[in-house]
């Protein structure tokens, strides 16, 4: 799962605007630029403050990724490994901290000391050291190759480039292909992999509006968290963090989000995005909402069924909100017309080139091509792999012995050399699973296997064992011992011998399955993804011949500069002002759920300055794996919290709309008042607001 | 809800292909023909056979329309009134007279004697008796009318043309709009109100291979029930009957369909495809699939509520298949724009007749305006309307006296004259309620309603009453009384007064509701279907001029003649023969469900013919509402009973592929074997067969 943020467009707005000359590649606002590459003087033309390198670095130093059970962005706030994340980013971690006796998602979480501090199993923080271009070295050892000639180089070449990070766990390098494969750079992080709880509020609060607000704002959400990297089991040391603005931000002010935006598909071209919009974003969109039934249904069984599942319904609502929004974009012939009319003018200043027209020309219609290919693998590909957090645990064990007997650039990348360093901790991590939750799950993706395929396909009928899709979930449930942590280590140290002979169900389905999975998994690589990267690579360089580096490359979840000013929107639906207030949100608390505040807040009413702006918007360009992000002034101190964007950001993976588009952040105000008079962590109040200035 | 045939084009057939030439508008076997219009020359040509006046006036009036409780087709195969329809047009009758005691729908019925027939509660079959060409006498009545003008004068005109059917029961008359709004038709109906279970298998084999092998081919169903018309206690005398087949039917040869096809858009134009495409169906798609889901973990819950929830369960996948298929077939680029091409022939043809030109020329770009509105309109329309079982009763209530108290021609088309002698029939109809399955749906609609206009809205918040949606479900259905049939007849009979003091939760909805909702469905009709039909017809019109009635209506759910032959298939899953077997079926019964058969047929296994001709494929042109017509030869002997179509019928609301659309129907002579050696139904079956040749 991702992080949370992302776009759409509502039905029939028919007001979306490109700017679509190529001269100015990206609008007022509009960017999630690398840190090697922001566009300092456009930023100083428009607002009066160009970010300088040393400015940058200091942002950049601060600034963190989270992996593990979470994918989001966040900061270190303080000089002793105080991070600032949202509570949404680290509500896997509240769950799994809890149990039916003691609900911390319900309640929230304060540790009164530093020593109360709870490590979160798998999460981590990267911060991100180095960006080293290796184009140059990725192109050599691909040159000329395609197919499985092909994956194998960048496998062998990605591994031989990781090299640097095998042996230390506290380290992480990713090759990140930038603008879709025009721009290969090695990103070097510190991992900080002892990540602790220290603050989250009650759910009610931090979500405040839940599933209908999301989304949307006015918008009144308390969605914070604070983290802290350890070190040896001491806090750790953080030179480099954002200090507390005195004043917060005020309309119309310049300010910038430092985060982690996912995979968009802005450069993506019109065939490309066909597919998305025709084949796979309808079919995505119908199981998120069938899930989505299905979870609804089992929470409303029991209080219990519905903590369980409460983290898991969070992230399917929303990304069925997200799915749907993208579908509803590109099904909008406006913009769907004006991606197309961007389209055209590339195509058309390229053929303008001989040069350009003669090497790059035709990458478009072979790219079609690769989509047709890639719309008759889909049913093979996307439905084919079953779902859950013990088919997880089987395959990887089933791989693992197989894997690694190869040498380390022969194998399949989760199982490199550098990603072997931390898999025991994503095996052995200790966070209950819940079987009845697991099987709701397992009996939906079986049933809608079976559904597509038909009971006579052969895939079908191994997954299934004979059995129907709810029998086979439960036998498989019934019959495995692999929540038990110590029998996954006994498997994991066991190797092959260990594997082979094991009669535990998902550990036989994973081995009987693997053939197939394996086959379809490399027909995909080799027939889909490589010739997608090495023909947009083809788009991107004639791209840049036109354009230089003034345009942005797509997210791909590493760290990015956007920038924007505080700024309200108006719609179908009225005139929003940039900012709510704490008094806002005691409005809208009806007392009905999602709209019910907790104790804490509604006991600490009165001594709460009602007027303290409670969220905000603003027009800086996110997208899911934001999360989280800091909102900084141009002093680079802290004016909000990251956590969402409005309802006209979710056709934002396709494009942006300058008019519409808007980022919603905490106010770092309501942050403050918050945790000193509701929730009174005055020590983190002190250590966030102590060192600032 | 519908019946249960349809069509759907999987990922990327890319096979789809037209007919384009106007001057040939339908395909070999294509369409869906008015008994009036029955193209018999061209049957003739191809298969050597032409239908004459005296068998189609036998065939129709053999032919009948269940309503009610189903929307299906089905005929008279005795001269006592015994009817053919299909197991899954009748499982709402044998639901309801099951109890969590005797569950017939699993257990199956047969009555031994005609006595131990049992009244199937609310269902209706509806017998054509007449056909008459009204469209002068709508054209005067409405003639320059727009707006609300036009929907009072087609009321006032429809109520006037349905006066024959005023206070007798045993007639319905309909008006029926042909070529959406070319031609107005009055279809006058013999209605058999008193219907009786006389057969039904178990659903196991009725169903056989359930939700995944709906809609596919090769396939093994016993879809069969046998009702029987009542005429004042009394078997009907139905002199009109259709006798049975002595040797069923062949590969290659003719057969006919006569039944009921439900409402398709093969003659929308572009602009109203791309408003169901972009706008309507996703939507649609992603509600079922969302109510699909809840529904099945509702249903695991316990075996009765798996009992309570099995026929509205089948109806909503059903559901979801074939919007899902419609949605890929008008995302499918060769499909949409074969349709596209076919909409510039005809306005090519149009353009180059001056006067053709000048009267209709520019109705397609007023028609793609009206969509506009419909967009516009969407939400406020579709979310608006709860749903369920005691909102029914409930609205039905509230809006009586209201209506009854204005002239006939005033009234909304559900509260005619005409309309209320039937209207005690629903109203009291003894049929059980499950309160919890109702909630489940009314939950998810609250929900669904909150998430699409937010919690600020002044409908949700009416809606809602200050409660969450599924608080606010559980109030409902908590405190209403209208499951008892004596409250209902009690608030029928007070009248306003009755109405205006009732306390009861539904009534009480209704009531704050009805402004609101007659305000919406006002402005709708009086914006969008208004001016549709008007536009839509005066394109029929400019249609007729080149093509004359060559071209067959959609469906309307009124009485067609489909013709075609015995006829397999090949896609890319295989080659497909036109007939499976009872060895079949036999051989695909796994014991895993939904390929489970009961005992009778287990047991019967020695005694059965395992060549029996099981199912078989037909080119017939059928859709949804088809279900349960008869397929017969062109001695108008029964040689099978249409139950489904293949997947590649799925298309077939918006056109029909001659080379893999097909119609899946059960071979009479299965029917013959399951009822005479699984079933000993020897009453029946010598009733079937006695009077044959």
């Amino acid at each position: 799962m991702g992080g949370y943020l992302s776009s759409v467009l509502r039905y029939s707005t028919g007001t979306f605007v490109l700017l679509l000359a190529l001269s100015s590649p990206a609008h007022a606002d509009e960017g999630f630029w690398t840190f090697d590459n922001v566009p300092a003087s456009k930023v100083a033309a428009k607002y009066g403050f160009a970010p300088s390198q040393a400015w940058l670095q200091h942002v950049r130093s601060a600034s963190l990724r989270l992996t593990g059970s979470t994918g989001c962005s966040a900061s270190f706030i303080s000089p002793n490994g105080l991070i600032m994340t949202n509570h949404h980013c680290a509500v896997s971690c509240v769950a799994s901290l809890s149990t039916s006796a003691v609900d911390y998602v319900n309640s929230g979480f304060y540790a009164k000391s530093q020593a109360d501090e709870v490590k979160c199993p798998g999460l981590e923080a990267d911060q991100l050291l180095t960006i080293a271009d290796v184009t140059r070295e990725h192109l050599a050892a691909t040159k000329g190759k395609t197919g499985k000639a092909y994956t194998d180089a960048t496998r062998a070449e990605n591994a031989k480039l990781q090299k640097a990070c095998v042996g230390n766990p506290a380290m992480r390098c990713d090759v990140v292909a930038l603008y879709h494969g025009g721009v290969y750079d090695l990103y070097t992080y510190h991992r900080y992999r002892d990540v602790r709880l220290a603050f989250a509020p009650e759910y009610a609060v931090a979500q405040f509006g839940g599933d209908p607000d999301n989304f949307n704002f006015p918008r009144f959400d308390f969605d914070v968290a604070l983290l802290r990297a350890y070190d040896k089991d001491l806090a750790a040391s953080t030179p480099e963090y954002l200090r507390w603005s005195p004043n917060g931000s005020s309309a119309g002010q310049l300010v910038f989000v430092a985060g982690n935006p996912g995979g968009t598909s802005r450069e993506n071209t019109i065939a490309q995005l066909e597919y998305l919009r025709d084949i796979a974003l309808p079919w995505y969109f119908g199981n998120l909402a069938e899930l989505r039934g299905r979870l609804a249904e089992y929470a409303a069984q029991s209080p219990e069924a519905a903590r369980r599942s409460k983290d898991l319904r969070f992230g399917i609502e929303n990304e069925y909100k997200r799915q749907f929004g993208g579908l509803e974009a590109l099904l909008d012939p406006t913009f769907f017309g004006s991606l197309r009319e961007k389209e055209r003018i590339l195509q058309a200043a390229v053929a303008a080139r001989p040069a350009l027209q003669s090497e790059y020309g035709n990458a478009w219609a072979k790219l079609a091509a690769v989509q047709k290919e890639r719309a008759r693998l889909f049913l093979s590909r996307s439905y084919k792999y079953p779902s859950g957090t013990y088919w997880n645990f089987a395959q990887t064990l089933v791989r693992l012995p197989v894997e690694k007997a190869k040498p380390d650039a022969q194998r399949l990348p989760e199982f490199s050399d550098a990603a072997l360093v931390t898999l025991p901790d994503e095996l052995f991590d200790p966070s209950p699973i819940y079987s009845d939750l697991e099987e709701v799950q397992l009996a939906f993706f079986l049933d809608d296997l079976r559904r597509q395929f038909g009971p006579d396909d052969a895939y079908v009928k191994l997954a299934l064992q004979g059995r129907s899709p709810s029998e086979q979930a439960h036998y498989l449930i019934s019959n495995t011992r692999l929540a038990d942590v110590a029998y996954r280590k006994v498997l994991y140290e066991g190797g092959e011998a260990a594997i082979d002979s094991s009669t535990d169900s998902f550990i036989v389905l994973a081995r009987s399955l693997d053939a197939q999975m394996r086959a379809a998994q490399s027909e995909y690589e080799n027939k889909v993804m490589n010739p997608t990267d090495q023909l947009s690579g083809q788009i991107a360089k004639a791209r840049f011949a036109i354009t230089g580096t003034s345009v942005y490359p797509d997210g791909t979840f590493s760290l990015r500069l956007s920038y924007g000013a505080v700024e309200g929107f108006s719609d179908d639906r009225g005139t929003f002002a940039p900012f709510t207030t704490i008094g806002g949100l005691f409005a809208r608390a009806s007392g009905a759920d999602p709209y019910v505040l907790p104790s804490s807040w509604l006991n600490a009413r009165a001594s709460l300055d009602m007027e303290t702006p409670m969220n905000l918007s603003t027009t800086n360009d996110v997208i899911g794996g934001n999360s989280g992000s800091p909102l900084i002034n141009k002093e680079a101190q802290v004016v909000g919290l990251v956590f969402d964007g409005n309802i006209h950001s979710l056709g934002g993976y396709y494009g942006y709309d300058p008019r519409l588009n808007r980022t919603i952040s905490v106010d770092s105000r309501a942050l403050i008042e918050g945790l000193s008079k509701v929730y009174h962590a005055d020590r983190l109040v002190t250590e966030i607001l102590g060192n600032n200035s």
